[in-house]
């Protein structure tokens, strides 16, 4: 299903080398101001080609809002957002048209749909993660006294935790024709208590299912996460004072519900499949093939999962948000 | 939303406290044998107060079929399954009425709805886990060539992997008053290639999405997991041979979608927050008070997640299972 | 999907002859007062063997709620609600065990699932309104200054408008070993207007597809109904004035949304299918059989579908006001 | 909600003179033959301005597929299908910007969003059934060996049944600067036996709900319908013989469940509420105004219903065709 929430309602569309890519979101509140300018900003920050780190390839990606805004502000119409694909070199996936590339989706695909798209990964390409990012623009223009803001980092790779070294790590990859995993932390701040259900709606089972949704992530976590394995009950646990809690081990929820405390996720990215350095894999015929992945990939895609991250932990929220105000806005009546 | 599943939907009830716990299965094929007998060996090796280190509460859970069978085998219709509560020491429970227990959902739920059932985390309990099981169990009878199997076990408590030093770690935490967290791992053998979807709905996310559901897990991770963070890609990659994939670090799952190779997926628990050890808190008038929760509790929760995350695992492959049915059945007309 | 409802969440479960018929309700708002004497007069209402022309079964049906509430007030928890079946006699239904009744789902069933429980129509009987009707007088308890009443009438059977000539319609129709339709209309009074949406989830489809999901009711209609084909725009167009609109032939919802008048449903509810007099059919081994059903049926059923419709009318009213409740409660923040 | 369907989601977005109308179509089988060309003539049907009796507005409306095809097939991935709004004349509009139109959306929308696109109707405008029209169009290429076909056809218009006296009277009515309403009735040839559930989710509920859907539709109903209230069961209740039902008073549905039978569907539809005759309505300040809808309106819309209403009736069949593959899939593992 390519639809992502329950209230805001996100369904995505399109392939890496198809005509384009984009999004229609439902469920949007009236009266909120949004225009091409609101998101185009976010579409920047997301595109590659930035830095003699990331791939090469020219997405001068321009966001149209096809649907759902009057003279600037949102209707409660369905807002349809669209990118066209253009710096697309399908050509260079020619090689790949018959061979599964290791540590993609091309085997899996292949499994479940019996044809595949194979140019630039088709619909499982990172570019997809554009939609997303331009629905969680939209998410991020909503007024509100929360004043939200989820700031995402890199924190981590190959080891590497100061940002030159993280650097160097990837620079070091790229040299090898290798590519290296990272860590990415996303930070809600400004989220009120209350948000998320007490049982499988749980709010951090929404960040986790959004989170390990994101191309290569391949663990979530929240506060102190798998580190909370190794602590006493009298540690993890965060007292309340009459000013609040004293300290935030579980990172914003509890029992699945927000505290009012900022919500701390950690996503674990997997190094970029795509390497020069030989690789055995098969072709759709099921004979073995040695493969070497050329063309225009970042080494490490962690940095690149951040905006994606950021922008998804808002959507969540968002989604949330608008659970809530029904209880709210029910017995307000 | 108290359901999970798109296809096999699982709605469960009831509080810690109340008149019963239960689940509505609703998307259950057909012609599958069905008895209570099949689902309450599922209760009983979840149940408490099998061990020392166990909560004491003694839950003689006898699960009920109201609905969904006729003469052994299910129809098509919802099958309802209801547990009533016995062992209820609500009196136990008194003290705790106006107070919020840290650690617990107390704080967030009032936050949340205004009004709480506060007599053993009323929802919020881990009783409620009791339902998933019995939908998991019925997940698990189901007749299948693939014949998948969802082990789990209990591997690391406080940084202990051995069983005898997790056991002393978890007899040292309930000795001082205390609580330990621990990490579960669930394998699901036997799950075909082609199942979950390339964009939101992937299985992976779902895993994730289901296993962050659970009461006092804190992570989750497929294959390496965070571990990935600290991989070239070259290390990462499973390379594909004739003979299928070479190894699986990827834990089952590439682009979202089953490789056909076990799914290998580890979950973070927190230490149990229920603590003998007194800690700050405040209570419903936002006074600050000490408390220090007694009653029957588990020091380590970890070994009674097992049965729940099988259960779960089980109910997410088989939401899939059926979603891939559906091309299948369809093409096959 | 045995679930009705996005926001006001209805899961009915139960077969006739089984051992309960039941709802979990989830989505309810906390802190809404409900015991089971909320319930239970309307389940009396729809009960049958009130008079000498319906069904001689005695359903001295007791609701129990099993959970979702505590000391007397909704929590936010799910709802379940269950019946006990009791005046079961299932031996009646031996002869049918393998006949298709015409007119009834035992064919249809048996072509969808392949095997059925022939007892009383199980799933497919109407004693499942049994747990809408449940729903519904909780979805009536809600505290609201909108004060919504959904009063229902039987207003034509066999072309007989007047109460007592409809009443020796039956009478004649029972007497002759035959059975007899009418149409039931039910009017929403107090509904505010802006509830529905303006595409697909229209209130007035909600409202199609909720009284055409009731048995036996073969057609739905909104105030003009089928009439609206014989008129004009200028007849059937309702003119506004500053005192508001200054007729109603639009039925209460124009473009899908409540006008804030009445809203008028009529529903065409064909004859009981259960009929003493010789019927053509087929077992099912394919071979042709003639049928007589005995036992306690309505000649006419559409005077027990009110209550149903009644109930069904204030669910789908009640889930439109949660879902227009986000928007005022998200704007309100 | 903006999306239809729960295995074959469409999601619509657009308005009358915005940017573009369009669809997402969600969960369509791989594998199946899709291009422009299969739907255009879908969309060239349903276009106005071809009879002197229908609105002169010219909408050359060309369809591009965005996604989900690759190398003339469908993938399995989000087909996206977009139209631009070419023929836009919003001039026409300004002198509604501030007066509800009776008959119309009007009032409602801005009784429930607060603000609206008065452009020809915004998102009410009936040019949003062209993106339903392009989905229903891709649901028709589905290969099957059921070769399903919906026909429909006008057979009523202001009480005329034949069709040179249905064109009588839409003349009459649009020479006096009115409209006048009608009955579509639109049948399903080839649909399997088994197709919806028992409850809630019956099939004659969903399609009652997908025309109710429709804009102007005020009734549905299935086989004898509201006349299904004036027989008795003897004349309604379909006899089975070893070949089959001899009759289809039931209209192709019993229990909810399709019989196999043609599944013949009515629709009223009330007159165009846009007419040249003076009404009385108020503007946004509350204030009584007289209204001449000038502009280019059919005097009839029924006979435009037709396209659309086959088409969602092709969607709510698809949809439960994957519906009932999933159980015959599963089974056939």
């Amino acid at each position: 299903m390519n639809t992502f929430g329950r209230n805001f309602r996100c369904t995505t569309f399109g392939e890496s080398h198809g005509k384009a890519v984009g999004v229609v979101v439902d469920g949007c509140p009236p009266g909120i101001p949004l225009a091409e300018a609101d998101i185009q900003p976010y579409l920047d920050r997301r595109r590659p080609g930035k830095s003699p780190l990331e791939s090469a390839r020219q997405e001068t990606d321009r966001v149209e809002i096809l649907s759902g805004t009057f003279e600037g502000r949102t209707t409660g119409a369905p807002i349809a957002l669209v990118v066209r694909n253009r710096d697309v070199q399908s050509g260079d996936y020619d090689a790949l048209r018959d061979v599964f590339r290791p540590g993609h989706a091309d085997y899996t695909w292949q499994a479940k749909y019996g044809l595949r798209d194979h140019r630039g990964g088709g619909r499982s390409s990172g570019r997809e993660t554009l939609a997303r990012v331009a629905a969680g623009a939209g998410a991020g223009r909503r007024p509100s006294p929360y004043r939200l803001a989820v700031p995402g980092r890199l924190i981590e790779v190959h080891a590497a935790t100061d940002p030159a070294a993280m650097e160097s790590e990837i620079r070091a990859a790229r040299d090898a024709g290798d590519s290296v995993g990272g860590i990415v932390e996303v930070t809600a701040a400004g989220c009120p208590a209350g948000l998320g259900d007490p049982v499988f709606s749980k709010l951090d089972a929404a960040i986790a299912g959004a989170m390990m949704g994101i191309g290569a992530v391949k663990g979530v976590e929240l506060g102190e996460g798998f580190g909370a394995a190794r602590l006493f009950g009298s540690e993890m646990n965060d007292p309340i004072t009459e000013a609040g809690f004293s300290s935030n081990h579980a990172g914003g929820v509890l029992g699945g519900i927000s505290t009012g405390q900022d919500i701390v996720v950690r996503l674990a990215v997997k190094p970029t499949p795509s390497i020069r350095k030989a690789q055995r894999t098969v072709d759709t015929a099921g004979k073995e093939r040695e493969i070497s992945v050329e063309g225009r990939h970042d080494p490490c895609i962690a940095p690149r999962v951040v905006p994606v991250a950021e922008c998804m932990l808002a959507i969540v929220i968002l989604d949330a948000l608008l659970e809530q105000a029904k209880y709210r806005g029910f017995s307000g009546e």
